[in-house]
Parts: structure tokens; C-alpha cells; sequence
């Protein structure tokens, strides 16, 4: 036995956790898989919809990466960078501030795909991605945040506001999330005795003339009528723009008012994929039938950040596997077997999947299901995504956590505990549009912006006549917001957008910390306060900061 | 029927979810009971340890506040101040930043206490507090980072460091906590191939001449034999003083390298006490026995915030309640009953709990317990523990999980999934010892650090002779790392403590947000990076920031 083949695979999704458990597999002892990833474990995105409902317990779609490959070396890392000449990938430090060097014969980039909202105003800011595990934990605490404001919220607009859901995107993903968000809402708001079922609103935005392009028209008009039947507004040609923390915006400028913005559809290859020197069509991976690399002898990519080709279907039309985990697993395969040929110098074997079908579950015990010719429907669609799904999760542990609470959601109502773990970053990106008041005279001062793009009015209120006279333009690079926050008083002005704004804010307690060990920072603001501070009573003169 | 009573009842622990329970339950619709609390959950404190190890599901020990009282009117928020003499409460905005105000009639006190480490160097920044449902997900979090950083490290001094665990404080808490995380680690660690049980050192630090001063010397010696045989170090008469990211020091100067340290001592009435204009002794509020607070015809306390009397035991000693679920829950009965009687002019009763006595698990199925002058110990403590706090985990829904979840524990491996929610905060307080490195040449750039308190040194090692000298000196209100990050290079030099040293950290990310628009600061941040670039060469010169 020569020396063992050392294989780096990059990402722990579908594709990277089982091209490693088939090359251990096949490979035993020969070789040496190191996994790269972020998490430490494997999420089974079919059932992340769930984790919103609660129908399966927050922990019950993940199955610890080292559980299920147990002879692979996991690096719980960052990748920094990728050397193709040198044969290396270099991970984030851990406890030490030092990178992790790993060295590879070959390399597996499985590393998926990412959200990515660029050049969509606002959507990074005030729009959640439904991705990750982590994306499904915050998108249900922001849910239940939202209940308990309304319950205790008396200004009718704002109710309406935060009883509004909406969803953009009406593939699997967004109508999996729409569906199982209406059936939390409803159930939950029966704690919240001011919010009525009747009050709530659920959008779904979708571009196209119906939604899940993925089955077929039948099917795809079943589930817009079941979903409409249970009152989910279905906005079909409707193509989301921008958003603001109080509003979705669409294309045709329409503006649906809403503190909860689900945005499913735009993905990226994972940014990694552009800086690594390898052929690339729209930011993925070219590779050959084998899953290799173009031109690459050694480097293997699959999942969603190739382009991987489909077996020819006969109609001469190129095509390319779809984004699911039943392609993924079976590219992991093939790709293993392909790197195990390479080492032993035998013949590759191309991917010729052609998938097995598609299922999609839209709540109360419904669903579609488009499998392998066949058509399904309503209950039986829903049970065969159960089962499928079921059998499909990796680990015995998973499985049974899964059924079990499946059977406690049987007669158990949804679970309605807000977790935290941490507490969030106070430094933020926020977008506003014209008209929009960032904040009111009188509100309580709770951070502080800084202007990015755009420009904004202060504007303030004569307390015995009610007239609003604009007091000062602030512009770009000017910071506002900072006196209530020294002064520990209430806003004195309102601060109203001119154009579209974007800011950096500073919550209280890191502004704090920041003025009270920076000493540039603490003098330019307090001049700035006292600045602003005498000139109160008469105009507002907001001072330029010192430009480079 | 009269007007409705409003009361207003501050916190959502034992006591005051039980007050509000007892007062909608006594008084039916003549009084209005509102809650305030940060989170929408009661935690069930005695379970939290379980939390650690993953024998009970992370939310297992919640039950949600609407659930289990919901004629209450919760309210999420945290309380800003409370005004006595116009009877109100003022809480935290919620999605508007507008206060909201809350008028009572009574107002209900039920604070509890928090972890406190004021005035122990380093504590605040690098050790562990357990007292919150948070907490114990933190903690879980962490000693799973630490055994993946462990799995992959060829340091054997960082792999001694990060594979000891040390908790402070031999009380109920501390006890529970070192039993559970000894279990925990010794099962996880079959998942680490390079992590075996014989490297994993655990160490309870309490300050007396034995742990559990909360039962008789019998059953604490029997605690100490039993955890001792299972290779935990129980270090008695050690004070935890200082603390910093690689070391536990105790007030001998010994210093225990670690990168785990829980301190369950010091805990202290709610701040919130403090700001209040009421009697109080040691931070507690004073009580009589019927829970009024001293002096005040409308305002009541209980729970940890206040010190309540303990019914004569006929030796004329003074007590008072303990801190302890059994104790806030019959109080909270008391104060409900004594609001009514209140309101209808009837006569008040006092509070005559003399408690049942103390149960403690310790793992691996044993436990001690002191029931009503009975001691037992082993399994059978450990059976009543379990009988006793399920049978007094609030709601049915709770109950139900609990159940599975020890049901489940028989026979499945603890789970190791660290679940992420949130990004945390990129702006911290750190602490590091005379003589420790901040970071050393060559190490990845990752944060910039202000000076708080004392000063560093700035040394570089000679490429060729391999000599170090010391080029710069940095004091307070200085900052350093900045080149690293600026450059995107590795550091250029160490930065070693001469004194103690406190520091602001800030992180790349929230860095590189702050400098690209707060022009103020980059002009800053450049022009010191452009004079120590220069200087590089020769010596190191760190400009002195401007001071007010």
C-alpha cells in the first residue's frame, strides 16, 4: 500500500458530506478526506420550512457532520483562499490567530450557492434569505417578535404592518415558506388574544404567469388555488425591487407595507467560486460528464456551484442538473468513484442521473408531487413527501427526532419561545426611500446613522402653532442622531429622507464603547453636539466632516 | 363591579409568572395583570444544566408566558425606569422608538438577580456566566467550538488549554454544571478521533472547605467523593479572581490555562433595584412578611431582588427565603393573595414557607437530596430529582418534551450540532495579564484593539539573527493592528503586555464598515498606518491620538 491520497473537499452540504462518505467508502484506507465547512453539520434543507412551524424541533433537521463521517477530518473553518499551483487551501485561524494550511492531491468544491441580493436596493438590509439552518431560526424569532408587537401595538397602520407577510419567489422554496408561515401565524396567534386570524395578511410574489416552475401546469394551478383558498394573496407577474424595513417595493413601483420580507429567489454561486482561477458560465464551475474541472487534472467540482451537464435527454438541447439534493447525492457518488479511478489509473464513468421527480409540500397536510411520470395531488402528495423526506434524512438520530415530532405536532400546539443565543451586532446597514422619516421628534434615541448615499431633511415642529420648518439638509458622509444619544434625551428633530438613503447605524451600547476609548471619534462628535446644540433655537447647521 | 386593578408585575421568572398566575386565578376579571419580561418564556432554572449536555432539547426547560398564563398581558420589552410617584412603568420601544408607559394600580417587583463579576479583573470579558436559558446555549456552543479547535490542533500546550474545563463556585449551580459538562465532553469526545477522555481535565474551584453548602457535610462529602472518583479536581479554599481568554487565576496567583471557564458565584440584585428610590439592604429591596415593600402601600417584591423573612424558627435568629424556584413560587402565592386582600380591604397574611428542602443531580444518575430532615444520595436522589422537578415543569407541553427527551438520552449519543443564531457582536472588552501576547508577528490580521488601561510593548524579531527588539511602547487612549487590517497583510509585529491591559477589540468586519464611512476616523486610521509604515523599518513611533 502506497502513500494514501489526500483529498480536500470544500463545503458540507448534500454534495461535499456524501462525495466524502462514498470515497471513504470505496477508498478505505487509501485515502484522507479533510472536509471544510463553516458548520459543523449537515442540514436537511427539504424540511427547513418546518423549523418555522415548529413541526420539527430546531434541532431535528441537522445531523452532526462527524456522526455521519466519522473517518473524515472535519475543519470547522472559513476558506480564505484556494492555491491551485501549490496544491493548498488556506482556512480561517481558529483560537490562534494563524490560517490552517491543508494540503490536497485532489480537490472537491462542493460549496453551493449563497443569497445574494446585489443590485436589488435594500433587499441585503431588510430582506431574509431562506437558506441556511440559521436563516430559518432567525426568520421564526423575527416572526414571533413581531406577534408580540402587534399584540401590544394600538397605532392601527403599524398592526397592519406587522401582521403583513411576505414571500418573494414562488418556487418550492418561497411557497414551502408561505405555507408553513400561515399555518404558524395562524395557530400561534391564538396566544396573542389582540391579533386575530382575520388580521393577518400572507403575500407571495412571483414573476412569472404561475408559480412552481418546477412541476407542471396542472399541478402548479392545484397548488395556487389551495393556497388562495386558504387566503395567501398570489401576485403572479409581480417582481419584487427594493425594500425598506417597512415596506416590500415592486417593480411597478407598488409598495405593500410589511416588517416581514422573505426573499427566496435571487441565488449566486458562493463568491468563493469567483476568486478561484478555474472556467467559469455565470459564476459556476465548468465541469466535464466526470465532474472534473475543465483543464484541471485534479480539482472536482458538483452541487450548486457547477454547471453540471444532464445526460443527453435526446432532444440535442444541452442541459444542466438542477439544484436538489437527489442530484447532488448522486453527483457526490459518481465524482468519488471518478477521483478513486484517477488514483488507480482505471477508466471514469460520466453522471447520467436523469432525477426522480419532484415534491413539494404546501401545509395542512397537503401537497404536490410530480414523480417519475406520475401526478400527485392533495393528501397522498403530502404523505409521499413525508415519507420520501423521512427516509431520505441521514441517521438514525435524525430519524427518530423527526418522527417524534412529527407525533407531538399532532396534538401539541406550535411552540412560541423566542430563543436567543448571543447578542446581535450593533453596527448596521439600512436603506430608506424618499418621504421616509428615519426618525420622529420625540422618539427615544436608541442609536446613531451615518449617511452613506442619499440626503435627508431636519425637520422640526413648533410646539404652539404644529408648523414643520425644515432646520437643516444633511448630505452623505454627515452623521446624525448622535445628540439624544449624549444627551440621554428625546429626539429634537425629525429626520426625513429627500432621496433614496442609505445609512451605517450605530446602536447605543457599541456608539458608547466607541466614543468613550476613541478619542477622536468622542471629540469630533461632542463638538458636533455642542455645535448643533447652540444653534437649537435657531437654525441647525450640520458641520461637514473632514474629507481625505 | 368596580373599576378593574391594574397590576403591573416587572419580570418573568418563578415569581412573578406565578404571581400573575395566582392573581387572575384569585381575582378573575377585577384585576388587569400586565408582565414584563425581555423574553416571552419562563425558564425552568433547575434543568438548565441538562441543557449543556443536550439530555433535555435546548427548549425543552421554556415554556412560553402566554401559554401558561394567558389572561396575562405580556409585554417583551426591557423596563427603562419605573416613576412611583405618577405610578408607572416606562419599558423599551419596540419596532417604533417610542417608550411605552404602563400605568399600575400595584406594582410587582420580581427582578431576580444576575450574574455579577464588578470588580474581578477579566471576569466580565472571559469567563462564563450560567444563569439564563442564553447562557446555557453559550455554553454549549463554546465547549463545542473547543473540541473541534482541540481535534485540529497540533499545539499540545493550546490542546491542554482548550480541553480544560473549568467551573467556579461549588454551590447546586457550580455542582451541576461540572457534572454535566464531565458527561457531556467524555461522550462527545468518541466523535473526535484526535480527543481522547484521558486529555480532558475538569476543575471545580469553590472558596469554602467543602461544596454544597446548601446540604449537610455528609451528603457534600459524599458529592465530592463520587465526582472526585470520576477524575473532576475539586479544589477547595480557592477564590477565582482574575480571569483572561487563556487562563483562570486565583487569588494565590495560580493560574489554571483554560479557554473554558463558567463562574457561578457572584450574583447580585437587578440593577434595576438600584436606580429604584426604595429601601433596600445589600442591593435586596426590604420586605415585611406580607412582601410589601417597606413603607409604600402599593408596591410589592420577592424572588432573589428581595430580601424576605423567613417565619421564626425559635431559635430568634433572622432569616431570609433562599433563592430557590420552591421559595419564589409560595411567595408569589402570598403577594397575590395579599394584593387582593388589599384592594378589598381584607386582611393580609403572612409569608410562613419554611421550605421542603434541596435536591442536586450529579450526573451519571446520582444525586443528593434532603427532603423534610430525610438525606438520601445515588441513584434514589437522583430518581427524586427527576420525579420531583418534572413533576413541576409548568404546562403539559413541557412535560411531554422533557419525557421524550430523557426517554431518547437512554439510548441515543448527545448530540454535537453547534447551532449559530445571529452574528455576534464585532465590538468587545478583553483582558490579557503582564507578559501575555495580544497576537505575535507573522499571525493573520483579524481585529483592531484601543488601549483601555495599561500599556504594551511593540517588539520584532530579526529575520536573520533572530533577535527581538522592542520598537515601540503603547499606552491607553493608543490603538494598535490596524496595518494588518488596512494592508491586508499579517501582523508585522508581537504586541506584548507589560502591565494588565484592557482593550476594546474590534473586529474586521464592523472595522472596515466604521472606517469606510466615518471620515474622521479613516483619515485617522490611514495617516498612523502611513507613519508607522514608514518607520517600519527603523523604529516604531504610534502617534498619541488627540485628547479633549
Amino acid at each position: 500500500m502506497g502513500k494514501r491520497t489526500r483529498i480536500v473537499i470544500l463545503g458540507g452540504g448534500f454534495a461535499g458530506v456524501y462525495t466524502a462518505k462514498a470515497l471513504l467508502q470505496q477508498g478505505g484506507d487509501r485515502v484522507e478526506v479533510h472536509l471544510v465547512n463553516r458548520e459543523n453539520y449537515l442540514v436537511f434543507q427539504p424540511m427547513l420550512p418546518e423549523v418555522i412551524s415548529g413541526s420539527v424541533g430546531i434541532a431535528d433537521t441537522t445531523t452532526p457532520i462527524r456522526r455521519f463521517i466519522p473517518r473524515a477530518r472535519l475543519h470547522m473553518r472559513d476558506i480564505e483562499g484556494v492555491n491551485l499551483e501549490e496544491q493548498h487551501v488556506v482556512c480561517s485561524p481558529g483560537f490562534r490567530p494563524r490560517p490552517l494550511i491543508l494540503p490536497f492531491d485532489h480537490l472537491v468544491i462542493a460549496l453551493g450557492n449563497v443569497t445574494d441580493f446585489r443590485g436589488m436596493t435594500g433587499l441585503a438590509e431588510h430582506a431574509m434569505p431562506f437558506k441556511t439552518h440559521g436563516d430559518a431560526l432567525a426568520l421564526r424569532n423575527h416572526v414571533i417578535r413581531v406577534l408580540e408587537e402587534a399584540d401590544a401595538e394600538s397605532d392601527s397602520e403599524l398592526r397592519t404592518r406587522l401582521l403583513t407577510f411576505v414571500v418573494a419567489g414562488g418556487g418550492f422554496s418561497g411557497v414551502e415558506v408561505i405555507a408553513e408561515l400561515h399555518d404558524f401565524v395562524r395557530q400561534a396567534s391564538r396566544s396573542y388574544p389582540s391579533v386575530s386570524r382575520e388580521q393577518c395578511r400572507f403575500v407571495l410574489l412571483h414573476s412569472r404567469d404561475r408559480i412552481l416552475p418546477e412541476v407542471d401546469e396542472k399541478l402548479a394551478l392545484y397548488a395556487q388555488n389551495l393556497l388562495r383558498k386558504r387566503g395567501i394573496e398570489i401576485t403572479l407577474g409581480a417582481r419584487l425591487a427594493a425594500a425598506t424595513a417597512d415596506n416590500a417595493i415592486l417593480a411597478d413601483g407598488t409598495k405593500i407595507p410589511t416588517t416581514t420580507l422573505v426573499a427566496t429567489v435571487p441565488s449566486h454561486p458562493n463568491p468563493l467560486c469567483d476568486a478561484l482561477d478555474l472556467p467559469k458560465d455565470r459564476g459556476r464551475l465548468i465541469v466535464d460528464a466526470h465532474l472534473r474541472v475543465k483543464d484541471q487534472p485534479n480539482v472536482w467540482a458538483m452541487g450548486d456551484c457547477a454547471l453540471v451537464p444532464m445526460p443527453p435527454d435526446g432532444s440535442g438541447k444541452e442541459s444542466f442538473a438542477p439544484p436538489t439534493a437527489q442530484h447532488a447525492i448522486r453527483e457526490a457518488r459518481v465524482a468519488a468513484s471518478n477521483i478513486l479511478a484517477t488514483v488507480n489509473g482505471t477508466s471514469l464513468k460520466p453522471f447520467a442521473f436523469k432525477g426522480l421527480g419532484s415534491l413539494c409540500a404546501l401545509g395542512h397536510r397537503k401537497g404536490v408531487a410530480q414523480v417519475m411520470g406520475v401526478r400527485l395531488a392533495g393528501m397522498p402528495a403530502w404523505f409521499l413527501w413525508r415519507t420520501v423526506y423521512w427516509s431520505k434524512l441521514p441517521g438514525i438520530q435524525c430519524k427518530v427526532r423527526v418522527g417524534l415530532s412529527w407525533l407531538l405536532d399532532l396534538f401539541l400546539p406550535p411552540d412560541i419561545v423566542q430563543l436567543r443565543v448571543g447578542k446581535s451586532s450593533g453596527i448596521n446597514h439600512e436603506h430608506f426611500e424618499p418621504g421616509q422619516a428615519v426618525f420622529e421628534e420625540g422618539d427615544l434615541g436608541d442609536r446613531v446613522y451615518i449617511i452613506i448615499r442619499g440626503s435627508a431633511d431636519v425637520e422640526r415642529r413648533d410646539d404652539d402653532s404644529g408648523e414643520v420648518t425644515r432646520v437643516a439638509q444633511l448630505e452623505a458622509g454627515q452623521y446624525f442622531g448622535e445628540m439624544a444619544l449624549l444627551n440621554r434625551a428625546p429626539r429634537n428633530a425629525t429626520v426625513r429622507c429627500v432621496t433614496a438613503m442609505d445609512v451605517l447605524s450605530i446602536e447605543k451600547g457599541e456608539f458608547t464603547s466607541l466614543i468613550a476609548h476613541l478619542d477622536v471619534l468622542r471629540s469630533q462628535f461632542q463638538h458636533t453636539a455642542r455645535t448643533r446644540g447652540q444653534t437649537r433655537e435657531t437654525e441647525m447647521n450640520p458641520p461637514t466632516l473632514p474629507r481625505e
